[in-house]
């Protein structure tokens, strides 16, 4: 019997495999680092193999596999399972992954956008359960985002809805991956957070991450606090336009610097409290989502179930 | 027996009244200068003895009313029809228009922001008759607009999704009405049409009206014609956030300013194209409203019918 299926999370550093039963509890999981620039097949290699060795590890077998579902970073076309392009996986451009991998696994696939995967495992099983209209944002390498209306996730016409990294906020700004300039996910990810500690210590060293700007802001070291409330300031900026465009219950934080919440959300709420419309600003929930790193693998199965 | 609704679009300079049959066919209209600064009863007192008046033209009773419709300008708490605030009637706040008006009328009464109005029009009977997922952008004295997406209205948890006027284009920007600063309702709109052509040609005369502006552009008049490029370069950042954030299908023009889509919508065009995602960005049908001035009072009615 069909009684249990695989969520996997692709991401530019990990892969991230899990095996999840019909209630969405992760029996197994299996991390794998991400080989720079991988093209398709050697993708579609890193998962059917990282499928077994989960499976053998978990003592069960590839007939129980109900279905597969994955999470890519990049623009998904919604129904097809078509990567359009990835600025993770150049070399990924109109990758039809889940034919590949359904040829392969012999299994129902879905694929989509790595942020709706977690948008819909918050909303299943995580922080995102009790609301019907919310916003998820995800913060790390990069940014992302699901949005969710009237119950139901916001795809747009082919599915790409929710790049919430893509704001602007400087009209005149640093250029971005995407071919655009000023977009919040330079001013408000990782790499940002960086930029403003290393601008404002003085400290040039090539070493220092994100991790550690975050570990010296704990400690109350006045650059690294800066850091982060610059980038909370510009991440309220975006919200300011997602509060006043969509009027959401919840905003739901994931992602590597969700970790760092309570370092930047008193910017964002300062931010968005003082330029957007007092009426869908006033009560809005704040919150870190409750799944963190399974939030892709729960949402992929809960996509993927049949 | 009960025929026929009232539709009726309150705006800061005019208030506009139809009767519409049952296949949202208008049969009758008439149209209000608006009292600067008129308050709750005021406007309740207008729009009961604009009702008599247009039914008396048409040679009908008050018998036949099914239900009325309202669209205002201003944030309305969605399932109440309670005007939160209005920018255009400051004497407005926390008014309930939809009880004072079903009291003196004896029907049922729908109130909804005027942009929401005009998109349930244009969904109904207009330019997004083929759409599940559009954006309706207004442009007038103001900028507003309303989301559909999976083919319903995206209304959030209060009723106020849509504030597309509201999205920040400079983040240092001029102080808007609504508190924030930077708003594209302060670069995209009549006033900033008429403050670009005014830096440009030099001309300080006040009497210069954003109809002036239009007219000196459609005869090629350089500076007028700048104008209306500027306007939509600034229209541009706004979309490319929507269009990142909604990937919508069509995005459809409606309000005064409309009427000059052929003026500024190259310069939306190049900024859209340019700056977000390729998939989203590709195909968008760009729109102006079939319904004109019509859109807030069939979409009222629309909304009203029980």
């Amino acid at each position: 019997m069909k009684e249990y299926h695989i969520g996997i999370d692709v991401g530019g550093t990990s892969v991230k495999l899990g095996i999840v039963d019909r209630d969405c509890r992760i029996l197994c999981r299996r991390s794998y680092g991400t080989p720079k620039g991988m093209d398709g097949s050697q993708a579609v290699d890193l998962i059917v193999s990282g499928i077994q060795s989960v499976l053998h590890a978990c003592g069960l077998t590839s007939d129980g596999i109900a279905s597969v579902g994955v999470g890519v970073p990049g623009t998904v076309r919604y129904g097809y399972g078509i990567v359009d392009s990835s600025p993770n996986f150049p070399k990924w451009h109109r990758f039809d992954i889940r034919r590949e991998l359904s040829e392969r696994l012999s299994v129902p696939v879905v694929v989509d956008n790595d942020a709706k995967m977690a948008a819909a495992g918050e909303k299943f099983a995580g922080a995102a359960v009790p609301y019907d209209n919310f916003v998820l944002v995800t913060i790390g390498t990069g940014i992302g985002g699901a949005v969710y209306a009237n119950g139901l996730p916001v795809r747009g016409r082919d599915g790409t809805a929710g790049e919430i990294g893509h704001i602007v906020v400087e009209p005149e700004g640093m250029e971005c991956g995407c071919g655009s300039n000023g977009c919040v996910e330079m001013y408000a990810s990782a790499g940002a957070i960086v930029r403003y500690y290393r601008a404002r210590s003085h400290d040039r060293s090539r070493a220092v991450t994100a991790e550690d700007v975050y570990r010296r802001a704990i400690m109350r070291e006045p650059p690294a606090m800066y850091a982060f409330r610059q980038m909370g300031m510009y991440l309220g900026i975006a919200l300011t336009d997602v509060v006043n465009l969509l009027n959401p219950e919840a905003l739901i934080f994931t992602g590597k610097v969700s970790r760092a919440i309570r370092l930047f959300l008193p910017s964002v709420k300062a931010v968005v409290n003082r330029r957007a419309f007092r009426l869908p600003s006033r009560g809005i929930v704040y919150r870190k989502g409750t799944l963190g790193d399974d939030a892709a693998i729960i949402g992929a199965v809960c996509r993927a179930r049949p």
